[in-house]
């Protein structure tokens, strides 16, 4: 595979009305493990994921592993971005797609490209896109709104799903790809996503737009 | 000097009854120049000096470098964090402590402590630190709550600093050594100041109180 | 080749009733060369290995070069926590695939799908990978219970192992993907080999169940 | 596609004959968001390639986003390295290739090999490389003439656009690639390119050919 | 201050028969913080520290911050280890030595050299450090035995603990300095010690002694 | 591609026998540049690929970048290691493979693969990689023995070489796969070679066989 | 002595009416040994060290060593910087202080301040610093306006000259610290020094005073 | 103390004629310990200071702890750099102040500059400089050709040294200071000990004196 899985022809970019969000195991216990990139940037890029599918319209999937064990609940941001996201409850399964409730939530959208992002990256956001990809689904995985473990985990896990045919994509790339252009009445609420996504950027308009002490 | 300096004798630590603090040029462009620590960790600790002294009931004096230029206004969150805090403006000096009204501002608490924290740490807190322990302050720089463009050069300032007879903290200290005890009716404001000064703090409560999901 | 290997439409996932484990030179001198991670780490990681063969019933083939010289001995727990494991003395051949009788015993298990950690990665772990594939074996390799001598040398195999058809994996996507679901009787030892791959996990599980001084 | 992609058996290197070489987004605010690499190097990288191409008779196309706002104007060394480059102004469109003026320069140029450098990598560079390459392009991506948020960011766009078919460069390769040989009238202005790119070059030049002190 | 705090010109070194060992906050939730070093390399660390004093016979106290919260139980190690240690409760006291009964746990010891670690190194041991010195206690810091929220803060600690007049230590060094010589009974004992101060000590050890597969 | 070139189903592991090495532009002040591993590595790797050729009775052919101008002259360990090399001047060709003698020289060995390792990596290894993968000739990429200017420069080449079918290799391997087996006369030869790669293993011998002071 | 020495109760702050500045041994081949900083950081600010003594009339001597071997010319922007600059040629004494004109030198301006920076650090810096401060001076060493063979090289030469009496001074505190004021004609010369410092405040410059494509 | 203690008003630096040097504990068990610095860095450091030693005439005693066991025996280029080393045994001694034979060894030199060398830093050299410093002895650590577990670990130690009085050293202070000039005859030999110490130095004698393909 290895080249993006299931696009027959057409450009391997996000298409905003075929698209459902799935956001797995944002867990407060899960985060502690977090060790590939700083777990406040992960926080921010999650909730920044959330953001984006409410202003593009885009449905959202949300589930836990064993919330009520170490692995701790959800992260608030994530259901407060995204009030329109419908959790679906685990059994157990680790691999979210074996839970057959959380795969009829999908497939009841349908839609057929999944933009995915879990914690930890190589287990809840990797297998779910590797079983999607295997029943035909466009599949984008989005490394850095997901975490793991350690830098090699994570390195490790984006070899394996580009392997497997999954388009690897950053949080930026998705806000950007599903924005299209600053020529729209929101332009305003998609600058404000890209504050949560490089901080840099809110001193740039605090400069550009001071309020204090001039 | 080298030893802390003008103590004679008394324990080194923060008396917040004598203290006043001084947060100086914390403006959006100077963040830009800052690479000796993530600029959103000094930005939130900078925040949070703003929110201890506030509940601590310590005056607060800002002042900003040049903000109608490229050194960019000041970060809104110091003045939103401690609405008492007084702005001088400054006429070009560098040193903080040049400006006469600056001084005067501090005098004028008859306070004789300070807690300095300022962007560019090697010249915007070390500067006003070294004027005023000569002055006979008890000088205590908050080294984490300032930036500057190299962790080298933050590692010169912490030298020059501690020779000079400054008390080095980082916000923690800051926060511990003012607060003293849990045992308060605003426990609950000050567990949020540490969520600000190390975000996985957020998570263990998180995980203590769970709110969605279990 | 750079797809996986050998799958012919399958899942790239591991089956755990057609797979062998391969730990291949684990041993006390060579485990001083490695600085691709830190030691502590890999040894974790390895022993998890051999305890995650051990839960599900996976016939585990060990190995060892030149045992009697600088190499050193195998590290005890990969016997310890797989005491099923076969024992395959080699005569001198760095690839153990060129060993015969280490070729039987993968032969005898009637299995066609490889798990493969081995130190130095891109000697004992990569060349017995590219030799199982060509003779039509599905093969995952644990890179981090794997080491080698720098980062780049493991950046350099990782690629070459893909290229060669092999599906990269992490130990603790191989813990899960075996595991499957918490729904199992031996729930609470696979939690225990979490706390072996993500050590932040073990305080989670402190936290939660407190035994001392609440 | 994986392999470089519409070259149909020919070699994957830079024919500087039938490229175009596009700037996309190298602006002061956007700059300040870049933690992928030293800004001053990606500064240097970008100002060389503009260089390369004057040298090289390549045709330059820039453009820039919301110039007028906090992403700042066009770094001034772009066009002053490339006298004879072309801006094109954008209505909004994050992906260039989406703005009608832009792809007709490019077409205009009649010339079907492009040089693609931008900033912020995952978007500027990345989404008119994709769009380019599924109109039969063949698109040399230059990652370290670009910047981008993370070094996370740069590596999982490395992953996507080589994925999609781009041939992955960096700055010094493709000044060779573009120089074939040392033996040219004008071997000094390259020698000077090379200096921009790696700047221990200089002090081996300065080294060889003495001025002062001896 | 700055020279070695109330030695009156004896030895700056541990005298093993004065010393009474301080481990404070050694808790799981507060564990979660720390970023100045490996997680388990602390935990290693506090683990050693409490079994040398068993070896040593040296009284050890410990206590911890509000256990029943976010802040978590102390890790199970530090009794285990010293079963012979007092745990002292406090009633909300940041500051250990502002609670009378720990003080008085020190005092009844009738020793006048502390040897203390503490999570949050600036917090919970810098605090009690400063206000022993200045009750005329001689002070050894065990800095890598206690565990911060930034690497930038330990280092912060590190200087003003030394302004302070403490004599910071490491975990080897503390080992060393009280085991004295290799020729006595508890020989192996110690050995232990050092393979939880350096792992890599264990695999000389294991190739020294080799038990499997030679 | 992307696949290994030119192997036709065989393994794509090194033909000793079919094997020539290219060791190109190893000069002194092109070590000067290299930033992406530390330069005394890599110079202990290139006299290590020279050594492992002489020992397998490999040809060896080396050439140099204007060696009387600032690049300098080869690193003399080249040819001391590997006597029966042969030097191919070049006539300021940047490209080795397009100058003529060195593809005539190559040809002359009546080999079919190949071993290439050079400084820059990103041009003088990448180019005559590329250019011999398009001949048909099976291509072994040293990484860590070619150096060049920065990580992200490597990281980008790797990418690159293995996009156009070369197939990339650490320095330890190309040793083992050559040597393939300890049972072998000139075994303690193979062994000098390893301590050249990670010269820990030199401190293995030595402890293995002590000379002094025991 | 750890404190300032030879202030005698003053300020420990640069007069720059007292002040030599002594530039040694910045030269093309010592600058390819630097490792505890970058090459370009070090250049940058040693240039700039030059252009604030032409700035604020301070006398400037210069010195190298060896330079018609392997250590290479000055590099030429310190003289270009500081026209005014005295250079002495040494005799091979290694400590520039102990070449008599050098001192002779340095006496002659009836100064009794110096600003020291060379390369490498921790010798042709801190030998002339050590001697100059037993000789009664007061000296300010640049310690990032120097640069040696390692960081830990350089964080031992700082401790070594803080505990001998010399001011540890960052170039930014240089600067500002002989500036004093931007209420000066020269201040837009000033400005330019800082871009020199740290480059980000070039971008903040020029999106403040756009000149092209806005 | 806390400044150079034992100088009485005397420079603090090395005067060879009255210095002698230990190295203590440089043994290829203990060296894979090792991780504040590469260990090939720390290798070649200690054989420099040997070379240093013999070229000045420089006493030097060494001992090793327990070579028989663990730690295994010293680096073999020890004594080879300096054949007049004095071997003293100890019986289990750690601190190797506490054997009185090494004491008596050093005591019959007649000398009271001790230059100290020792692994793990943190004891093997940091206990006998605290030792002697209290006899009265002038004491040179140097830091970087000791080696120990962390780099916090050298950070601590370098601290704690510090303050105990040593003056701290790097190896190429320790070769300037005791060569004083380029002016002699063996100056070669000492230009040797510097490729020793930054072996970019090497290069730079290789391109100034090319013998190969110019």
């Amino acid at each position: 595979m290895s080249a993006p899985a299931n696009f027959n022809g057409q450009l391997p970019v996000i298409d905003p009305d075929d698209a459902v969000m799935l956001l797995i195991d944002h867990q407060s216990g899960l985060f502690q493990t977090v060790n590939d990139m700083p777990m406040t940037a992960l926080r921010r890029h999650a909730g920044a994921l959330a953001s984006i599918a409410t202003l593009a319209g885009i449905p959202v999937i949300t589930t836990a592993s064993v919330p009520q064990g170490p692995n701790g609940p959800l992260i608030p941001e994530i259901h407060a971005n995204a009030p329109h996201a419908k959790y679906v409850a685990r059994r157990g399964e680790i691999n979210a797609w074996h839970n057959p409730e959380f795969v009829k939530a999908v497939k009841e959208t349908g839609r057929k490209t999944l933009i995915i992002a879990g914690t930890i990256t190589s287990v809840c956001m990797a297998f779910p896109a590797i079983s999607a990809i295997a029943e035909g689904y466009k599949v984008f995985v989005v490394i850095d709104a997901s975490g793991t473990y350690s830098k090699m985990a994570e390195e490790i896990t984006l070899a394996r799903v580009v392997q497997a045919g999954a388009v690897p994509m950053d949080t930026a790339a998705v806000a950007s790809e599903i924005q299209k252009t600053w020529h729209r009445d929101d332009a305003e609420k998609w600058a404000e996503i890209y504050t949560q996504i490089f901080p840099e950027y809110r001193l740039l308009i605090e400069s550009y737009q001071p309020t204090f002490s001039k």
